[in-house]
């Protein structure tokens, strides 16, 4: 009956900048190439893209860059977040190892997808941007810049990939209400939809798929920019808030985490809070391990090829040097949308390529079962997505007793399930399929790709 | 695009006691009566429904009751809840009023019930008791149980109202990852139930039926006791601990309310965070309002009639004394169904009557739209329940800007709206239905009982 502890940190103990992991890679990562030249691209080619400050942070090398203080105060309104050590989890698992999670779902959003939501609708507005158009795999992304987009004063329009539009309809009347507009992809909008739309009339949609007709819109106007919620290194530099508090409340333990997990779609979440740990490794020779886990489904890290790969589905992107699994891979429907994309961001596929991280696929089924238990004992209904970095939480701890020591593990709850109840009535009703990509549909997936490695 | 600011309290700063308003009552609440033979009860008549403890605490004239340290180390997984100044709202409205919100959603269960629940299986566990049984409307108060009584190793019965548990199926849901038992109201399962059934056997449901069936069968066994999530001067107790925390913020902005305003259906959420401010004006003579807000479908407080009744609907509590519709009254399905309550609590009733606090009825599509409002500025998506609050918060700005006078407003968003969406999307589609009981409707529920005023 000991409850879970909390630990706190007062907001002046709140980081004021976030950290850019490119400043301490041994190995750089290559650059984006232009699709058609196969020649590297400079800012200039992302200008119709994104405003110049995020651009500018794409490639910077800069170890720190500042938080402004517009953004840092919406920080506040829900930052730092907690950890709570996992008392009851333990207890309940019958561990010897201490479990501490991070949680990112008490903010408006339900997830970290606000750290970036705010930061991005920020610079744009400074630009003097007027409208942005984005995509969303599970509706996180999409709800955290909804009320981002109207807080600072832009509109905004969100392609939802159409699996998750119809099976969360929670989500769009969330975006509706910040007064964003919500609509299912593929739709017949944009050239790279209908094409899809003719092909399959049916097609459950992608990440992929939904952010070509992101960009598609965006490039049409220029007072209307694209915003991307994983993947690209300005993204994953405003997630590092994460892992700078985490790193500030493990100081507070005595304790000091033996491995850090996070959930893995295009990267986000897990670099969030990955990342400023894998500094103190770098830099101070501290000792750890980091693991991103991944569906089975759509196991690009741990199946997938290192090679330049469009991040769209439609090739409008410039071509990035990262695991994927191809461009034109359509992941099976599971619950954790937000994890259903190709590819794997760029900062994460050198660092795994460099063996400075870890990655684990996970099947559907026991990250649930490892989510029910997790509720059970905390109280907080995950999202199906953070699912995945609970089951290898456990994993962590069962081994360690296999093993007879003891470990401290550390994982980021990234959002609440709140949305994502009929997932979870399926898997109590039996109905929650299991699927795992097998090497010969990797191999199929990546026919005909003729990038480089 | 001034974000609202949050206001903090730290974990030293958390009230170690609750607040017994009985202490402070200038006429203190009328006793309750035996249903055969209108004499007052004392507490061994109830202790075949509740554990010891709570009885003392029902009757208790102390004016603080310590928080046993289990009880609080509960409290500090979610506690101290935020105060916000809602500097985005006031800016859109254009108020020159300062309105400040407590937001007691944030914690596991989505909602402030989590305060007495934590409570209240703590005292049933304390003494020995393995099963609690329990009515929830909307699904907050059976879900704040769920995971308290798991926590403290108790099995839970929740007699979920009809059109609730068919309107929000995650609540269900929610409720048994917690390992709770929830059956829909009126059920097969007892004798109440049943009675109700043959009548209607499309009956929606209501409070008074669900806690029936739920003291039913309670009272059968030894060890299982009934736990009620509003009304009770036990429950109000648990709920003191917002308005103390509230108190202490305030505090801290140099700003105090002029009124302090809460959705009511029992009287749990409102009377939490008026009773701390309501003693600072009885003892120390602080002027201030305290209002509670109802559904116009509902009106106990505006409309009802101030008497003894029962607190359910098959006759099987003790006569309280208390503004009320009758026992039998079955409220209209409006989506905020932890306001569909027939009766309001007795330390409320008497205030009320008293003169010490007011009360106010508002209509459904006028309450969603404020709450509309509310999210786009603030982010939080509002239970239903609250966005009485949040409309009658509005109220009193426009009120203040047409007097041309600024006020201090702080109201309780007592719990978010995640497992509401359905009912937004009504909303939203133009399908919300808005009733106000009429004067003969009141007359009509009324009509037959003869208990004593």
């Amino acid at each position: 009956m000991t409850k879970s502890t909390k630990i706190l940190l007062s907001e002046n103990e709140m980081p004021r900048q976030w950290y850019n992991i490119q400043a301490d890679m041994p190995n750089k990562p290559l650059p984006p190439l232009h699709p058609a030249t196969r020649k590297p691209i400079g800012p200039e080619d992302l200008a119709a893209v994104f405003p110049m400050e995020l651009i500018k942070q794409e490639v910077s090398t800069e170890r720190y860059i500042d938080i402004p203080d517009e953004v840092f105060d919406l920080y506040k309104t829900y930052r730092p977040s907690p950890i709570y050590r996992a008392i009851a989890l333990e207890k309940d698992l019958g561990t010897k190892s201490r479990i501490y999670y991070k949680y990112e779902g008490a903010n408006y959003s339900g997830s970290h997808k606000a750290n970036t939501a705010i930061a991005q609708a920020y610079y744009n507005m400074k630009e003097g941007i007027k409208r942005i158009t984005t995509e969303t795999g599970a509706g996180q992304w999409g709800s955290a810049m909804s009320f981002a987009c109207h807080h600072f004063g832009l509109e905004l329009l969100v392609f939802m990939v159409r699996v998750s539009f119809d099976g969360k309809p929670g989500r769009k009347i969330m975006m509706n209400s910040y007064g964003a507009q919500c609509v299912p992809s593929p739709s017949n909008m944009t050239a790279a939809g209908r094409k899809i739309l003719e092909a399959d009339p049916d097609s459950p949609g992608s990440l992929g798929i939904a952010i070509s007709e992101a960009m598609e819109i965006a490039v049409q106007d220029p007072y209307t920019k694209y915003s991307l919620g994983s993947v690209l290194n300005h993204v994953i530099l405003h997630q590092t808030i994460i892992g700078e508090e985490a790193l500030r409340q493990m100081e507070k333990t005595d304790d000091y985490p033996d491995v850090v997990i996070g959930c893995f779609g295009g990267g986000s979440n897990f670099s969030g809070i990955a990342f400023p740990f894998l500094r103190e490794k770098l830099v101070n020779g501290r000792d750890i391990r980091l693991m991103a886990v991944e569906p089975a489904s759509c196991p690009k890290l741990t199946k997938g090829k290192f090679m330049y790969d469009f991040g769209d589905s439609a090739g409008m992107t410039p071509l990035l040097p990262m695991y994927t699994l191809g461009h034109n891979f359509i992941p099976e429907k599971i619950h954790a949308g937000g994890l259903r994309y190709h590819g794997a961001g760029v900062l994460v596929s050198q660092l795994l390529k460099d063996g400075f991280i870890e990655a684990k696929a996970k099947m559907q089924r026991e990250c649930f079962e490892a989510g029910v238990m997790f509720t059970k004992n905390e109280g907080i209904l995950p999202a199906p997505e953070s699912n995945y970095a609970i089951a290898a939480a456990l994993d962590e701890a069962r081994k360690a007793d296999l093993e007879g020591v003891s470990k401290t593990i550390l994982f980021n709850l990234s959002g609440h399930g709140h949305m994502d109840i009929s997932a979870y009535q399926k898997y109590y009703e039996g109905n929650l399929p299991d699927h795992e990509l097998t090497d010969n549909e990797v191999i199929e997936a990546l026919a005909g790709l003729d990038f480089p490695d």
